[in-house]
């Protein structure tokens, strides 16, 4: 890696963790008979858990918004962060077809801030709306010096665990009935998700200096401001198509990882690969980071959802009912590419340097 | 609050807080429909929360272990905090009478330390295996500057989300049938769980300097390592008295605002109150840092657990069978005392100055 693009994150230590942390998880799958909220499906492999209750399935899953809490501490804008935060976890439990119910959130700070507690808890509750969840559990937790960030004010980091349902009559989206032919969806992101900060906060920093946030984006924005654009939230739209009986055969929420990593999760099970030669164009300050970082246009590929939030595969058939229900959210969608026999997923990049990239289905 | 005994934390700003967040999460709860993942019980007053989905009660409970964690730090024993992690919402699900069935685990830190991970991680399988639930779900997230601790190797804090089930013809435990004449027993803890963490550093770090952890504070073992001691997690043996038939009418688990907080929430219901003569004594380390903190008695018991794990409220002629359920996990247990019409809490103090300490419901 160029000295120029490194992050700080060494993602072979973190897959050793994560692997590591995961074998440990997994021995611990006996200690429940079925019925008794045992998992169904493994852990590797999927966006999210699904638990036997009774006979009820029920998807649970977890994240935190990472390093984008630092965009709100430098533009002092904090009722957004509640879209990123729904974002990950409900949009990780649509990704197998789950509808999400309910929120628990865990608020860490150093120290208390009212007005910002409130700013962010009603920016939480905007997005449950949107998402139509409960927000059912809260614990706010002030942990002193354990807690840093930018600026004087309160610092925090914020996760959340979301639990779901399967809409009733729908089945577990699990990519297993993938086949070729079908197509690939892809649904527009509205700019960066909650993932890839570490490698743009470091190309601000070292383009721009330490008070990067301010600098003008455009005439209206500054850098600080378009960075913190949120997440848009595709779960309820996915309830929509799966209550619609449009078939979705397999789900990628784009997050860490990016289109590859995330794609190759749903397409591992039927062993098919794609071919998505007409993805949706990186935004705008995507390509402007690429630049100004001489980011290797694979590698922006790799950290960042350069434009498309989720990928839904789908019969061709099925196209225009999908675009009119997603119209409603006045969410954009474009048939993106095809599943094909051979098991690789073929990217034609929309970058600063366009070309082909393969992912080989591990 | 006298200078001495100053915290850092501003309990009336955190529950102002608490109120803000709780205040935004109740008006989401009309995003759903009964059936479809609605809660079925008010987050406050309450240990966890409870939803329908689809006629199944699910419990849902999300804690973090505070500051603790800089016990692990300043010891460099990483494997007992999988303890308090796990009864910290086991426990809470615990005491609405909901048997925990998995969890789901964050864990932000600065950089990662693979071998402090593994550490953690196996910690949290030894915990799993006691509560007998499954770990379903993990995070790790990195998090460079926003995560800050003790000296110079992996920072870090750890957060949960425990869902649980209502053992099979059981009802939830709230408290309304609780009446005069009724028994309350207390099932011991093993010292600190995981609060007060704030005052017993503060207490510490005037009394012996930065390096306090290293002092002896027996033959055996160091300050550092007696206040690591791991919480008991009680969640299998309520499961165990509930399937046994015992009557339960009222639980407490004694967390942050100690025996009089936390048994109040349990008996608001209801509207009795309690005369608890006969309460656990306090560890010798928790007498040992009121005394050096000077810290008065009725501050002690409001933050520490004072040798209380949890407050069960069951019938005279059940003591002798909770009793010898619980001598299977070699968890002691005694009779506090009994439920009285009047609506106030009154201990009888057993730290360093032995007091009557009165709590009315508010």
């Amino acid at each position: 890696m160029a000295e120029s693009i490194k992050s700080g994150i060494d993602i072979d230590l973190g897959n050793q963790c994560s692997r590591t942390a995961y074998s440990w998880a997994k021995k611990s799958f006996i200690h429940r008979v079925p019925g008794s909220g045992n998992p169904l499906m493994a852990v590797d492999g999927v966006f999210s858990n699904v638990m036997d209750y009774r006979g009820v399935k029920v998807g649970i899953s977890s994240d935190g918004i990472g390093t984008k809490i630092e965009l709100a501490e430098r533009t002092g804008i904090y009722d957004t962060l509640g879209f990123d935060l729904v974002a990950m976890t409900a949009d990780d439990l649509a990704a197998n077809g789950i509808e999400a119910v309910n929120l628990s959130n865990i608020l860490d700070v150093d120290h208390l801030d009212h007005e910002i507690v409130d700013d962010l808890m009603r920016g939480l509750y905007d997005a449950a709306k949107i998402a139509r969840i409960t927000v059912t559990g809260g614990e706010i937790a002030e942990l002193g010096n354990r807690i840093g960030g930018y600026g004087d004010r309160m610092h925090f980091n914020w996760c959340s665990t979301a639990t779901g349902l399967i809409p009733e009559g729908a089945e577990l989206i699990d990519g297993s009935n993938i086949r070729p032919g079908q197509i690939v969806v892809s649904l527009a992101s509205r700019g960066f998700r909650s993932n890839g900060f570490s490698l743009i906060r470091h190309v601000m920093h070292k383009t721009f200096g330490p008070e990067w946030h301010l600098q003008p984006y455009s005439g209206q924005q500054s850098w600080g401001e378009v960075l913190l654009t949120p997440s848009r939230i595709f779960a309820p739209l996915i309830t929509d198509l799966i209550t619609a009986r449009i078939p979705l055969y397999g789900i990628a929420h784009i997050t860490g990882g990016g289109v590859g990593e995330n794609f190759t999760r749903v397409l591992k099970s039927s062993g098919y690969g794609a071919e998505l030669n007409r993805l949706f164009d990186p935004h705008p300050v995507m390509k402007k980071i690429e630049e100004l970082g001489t980011v290797p246009e694979d590698m922006a590929y790799r950290l960042w959802n350069m434009g498309n939030g989720m990928l839904l595969v789908t019969d061709e058939h099925a196209y225009s009912a999908l675009n009119e229900l997603a119209g409603k959210y006045e969410y954009p969608v474009q048939q993106a590419g095809y599943i094909v026999s051979e098991p690789r997923i073929r990217i034609v990049s929309r970058g600063n340097d366009p070309q082909q990239l393969e992912y080989p289905l591990r």
